[in-house]
């Protein structure tokens, strides 16, 4: 399994802090140490850093840390391998170009049994179910739309029906980003907080770490935090629903959608629980 | 304008050496300080990295030249804008996915009244010249072979006629690499080494840096490195001929075409003059 963590804010922003934390998971305080990634939205351009180290100790996660690309989205994720070897090419977010923007995914969770039809414009370059899951509803996307982007309405909607297939092959929590929204779905584990005026302080759990907001913030700014687990003890972290997908601009949602009914929620968390005790 | 540095090897060797001496003209001993970029195939997989800063300062650039990440295709661009603002999504290389595999592309060049039909599958995000001749071809080459990978001969032969009409509108240096070969054009400044055994020491024009390559380097080791103007001052150097498409494969030139005729080549040797005058 594995460990996401998003952010989208309002004025671009730095995720030096909740990623020190987020980092410490990966073979410090938790195992999910067999690669990591982070990519950083500025503007249509997007940097991509991948590792198949531990983010814990990797040298491109020290520079992370201490370098501080200011973002108004971001990702980022950390593995922990629980089959095949630690491929580089496997390691989230992966990135694509759809209508003259970059996109970027990455997953938590497991499908089986899922296999797409994927020999078309958007291929897999590794092989787990993550990147066929993103290609997949790439190239939904474009089937629907055409080679012309629609509204971020359009495509909040048209997600809302392509996760559908795919969630019913078990865990299918993720982060989608083209730099202009933040969207993340979520079946069983996904939380988020909303840091704004009057910022407070924050202390992290991960590592020995206090960050006081209201020090550094500016009134306009608003951050949106996302995350498996809440990364701070003393702020309020809200869970999705199972099922729920929401879409997050400047700085906190702007769109949620509940996709599953109540028996299919039950279903979902019951595949979870089965896919878990594998 | 602006400089190109790739590496091609028969066995992943790191770039340090060349990278150090490449990023110095960005901005110390040359004015290319207009952001630079640098992408490393390892097997199928790519990390690609992006600065808007000098190359010969930025933060990133220090972790590159002192991190040897080992790599049997690599393509790195230093930028000198000479026109437009410095954006982050203009600096190259630029990375695309076709057939399952990332496209890394690098130029250097300008190409007027280039003006390509690009609204179908890829799309540039920036607004350079570069983009639209990566994409321009990329298209190409999936309109030609469609959605199943060709053999890499066929890439070869196709690429040496994707590259004609795109010539014509100026001057243009590529490198370009799929992770399996690294493909090189040049109409006017690209030059190559091959370092192979026995291997000899290099001291690098840019930085006083020398080293002993039969210290590090093993029997089955063979390196190309292909750059804009030459790295070392020790070394003997092949330059390109104008219009001439080169292979490299396992460290060394595989295949090569010339694209022009004798009377192609005064012509475009001619315009870049022109547009060297602008």
């Amino acid at each position: 399994m594995c460990q996401l963590l998003g952010m989208n804010c309002a004025t671009p922003t730095d995720i030096t802090f909740s990623f020190s934390g987020f980092a410490a998971r990966g073979g410090e305080t938790d195992q999910h140490s067999d690669g990591w990634g982070i990519a950083f939205f500025e503007d249509k351009a997007c940097r991509l850093f991948i590792d198949h180290e531990s983010a814990a100790t990797s040298a491109l996660a020290q520079l992370v840390k201490s370098y501080p690309i200011k973002s108004r989205n971001v990702i980022a994720h950390i593995r922990k391998a629980t089959f095949g070897v630690t491929m580089l090419e496997n390691c989230h977010p992966f990135m694509r170009e759809l209508w003259g923007r970059h996109w970027i995914f990455a997953h938590n969770g497991h499908l089986t049994g899922y296999t797409p039809e994927l020999n078309r414009i958007y291929q897999p370059v590794g092989s787990t179910d993550s990147e066929q899951a993103f290609c997949d509803m790439l190239e939904q996307l474009r089937a629907h739309f055409g080679n012309k982007a629609p509204s971020l309405d359009d495509i909040f909607e048209a997600l809302a029906r392509f996760v559908m297939p795919i969630h019913e092959h078990g865990t299918f929590n993720f982060l989608l980003s083209n730099g202009q929204a933040l969207f993340a779905y979520a079946t069983t584990r996904l939380q988020y907080v909303v840091r704004e005026y009057p910022f407070q302080k924050a202390h992290l759990v991960d590592t020995d770490m206090d960050i006081d907001f209201s020090q550094h913030a500016k009134p306009g700014d608003r951050v949106a935090v996302i995350a498996t687990e809440p990364l701070t003890d003393d702020e309020s972290w809200t869970p999705f629903e199972c099922g729920e997908l929401i879409w997050f601009q400047n700085g906190k949602p702007h769109r949620r959608m509940r996709t599953l009914s109540p028996e299919q929620q039950v279903a979902a968390k019951a595949r979870a629980v089965t896919l878990a005790d594998q």
